[in-house]
């Protein structure tokens, strides 16, 4: 059981309420940085973050409030444990994935533009052949949404081994291999320094005529000026996009105006610190952080996931 | 087995070459209407139908190409047998349901025709509440897909009896109940004189004000005067349409224009006789037809479907 030494900082600024109370349903007691031993850090990045661990010499963890951690990568070192909210967002985040592949298939997109009826063709999901890119907490998720349409999915992924629901998990040296006939590829990676334009012209080549690419991982792992030639010269069907580089997309962006494409601001992971998941999580790993037990969503500070 | 008097023949004009290798497929024989015992029908509605039937006065059964039948009311008879296509494009007209439903909740409507990155919460169809009205092919079809987002679902039906995946099968007299606390309300019917305007002003002002309406039935199962008011005045959050009263929907209509609303051209369902599966109900039912069995898609003219 946790005692009362279980001192925990919320930073930076006012501790966030539900942080607050998730801290202490998690058996936590409420304290100043320079007497913490864990950190739960509600900053939107990591402005202030090495500031707060210079004054809180005793902190050994910091709970990270995203679940993509590439912008920490200068501050995460192997002194502290770090754990970020990895896999909480997997399950919304995987339905918006959804919905943008069907969307795309049956031609959302360029629909909800139009301003006249004109006869038109959709396709469907069922039988298809769906290509996605990381093996994490989203394609989990996502797999058993795509279970009922009854597709062959292909899975890349750093350590092929067998996924539950998956057709096939390969590594990432086979991606071109697993491009060439899918009818959605579908990104659910970290940003790394290996994964940064992991899609590019050469993959979007590779990529079925009529194929549609969906990221829901970081906008970076996609080459954007390549994509918006193939999406001009329709090397693929088109692209839905919850993420892009840059970000905020600039209002004077080609993207905007591509029929086959999509962009939605970053919204299938819904606002950190607003979920009810993310409150279970900082009071979970805050009880297990002072029993000693392992924590979930722990990074590591080599890979940068 | 069939015999060399198995006459079946396809109209009007020239036999469809698909129709017609699908009745050879089925055993049956190509022949002169006058001489025929099977018709099956390719027109677009009933036009000149009604001339054939007198002319071919050995025909005894009739299979028609589509799944909602409502403009052959006038000419369906109880001296002959009617099948029609329902059930054959089932999975597809389900499948365009999930993806209207989830394109409304994860705002795709709106968010297709932004042309700024402005912030965006989207919901989710998770755990949600669903109510589907109808209970044939397109429900059956569609509850496998509903299952993994751990949703309540209602289905309301003529007979209410249990429907493997659905939580709870109610009869027409409780729609308003279904209503009221759904988040996405699904048609699915057929219409006929007990259907037309099933959705007016009294169910509209029911629904949830975020809740989605979401119609791959029929156009007039909706009192789109209402509709439209319900949506400028966000009685719900929004509605997507495969189908419409008027259809086409002409250019000026006021459905075009509202962000909480996508239309998408009667496209659910894909064009007959270009689907294999119609060419197999045809074999099939061409085949049970001279063997005596019972057809698949019997038309009841009674309830007009």
């Amino acid at each position: 059981m946790t005692t009362p030494s279980s001192k925990t900082a919320v930073a930076p600024g006012e501790p966030a309420p539900r942080a607050a109370e998730a801290v202490i349903a998690g058996g936590g007691t409420m304290s100043d940085i320079r007497e913490a031993q864990a950190l739960i850090w509600t900053g939107k990045g990591p402005g202030g973050l090495i500031d707060v661990l210079e004054a809180g010499s005793t902190i050994a963890w910091i709970q990270l409030p995203s679940a993509g951690i590439e912008s920490y990568t200068s501050v995460i070192d192997e002194d502290h444990t770090w754990t970020c909210a990895k896999g909480i967002y997997a399950r919304p985040v995987a339905e918006h994935a959804l919905a943008l592949a069907l969307a795309g298939l049956h031609r959302l997109p360029e629909l909800a533009r139009a301003y006249t009826w004109r006869k038109t063709v959709c396709r469907d999901l069922c039988d298809d052949r769906v290509t996605i890119l990381g093996g994490g907490g989203i394609t989990r998720a996502l797999l058993p949404l795509l279970a009922p349409f009854g597709v062959t999915t292909t899975i890349i992924k750093r350590h092929p081994e067998d996924m539950p629901g998956a057709t096939r998990v390969l590594g990432a040296e086979r991606l071109d291999e697993a491009l060439e006939d899918a009818d959605v590829v579908i990104l659910a990676l970290p940003l790394t320094s290996e994964t940064e334009g992991i899609i590019g012209a050469a993959q979007l080549r590779a990529m079925k005529n009529d194929g549609w690419l969906v990221n829901v991982g970081r906008g970076k792992l996609v080459d954007t000026d390549a994509l918006v030639t193939a999406l001009q010269e329709q090397w693929i069907g088109g692209a839905a996009l919850d993420v892009t580089d840059p970000e905020p997309l600039p209002d004077d962006h080609p993207l905007w105006d591509l029929t086959n494409c999509i962009v939605t601001p970053h919204c299938a992971n819904p606002p950190p610190l607003e979920r009810e998941n993310y409150a279970r999580l900082i009071r979970d790993n805050v009880r297990r952080f002072f029993e000693g037990q392992p924590l979930e969503g722990l990074v590591d500070p080599k890979l940068g996931y």
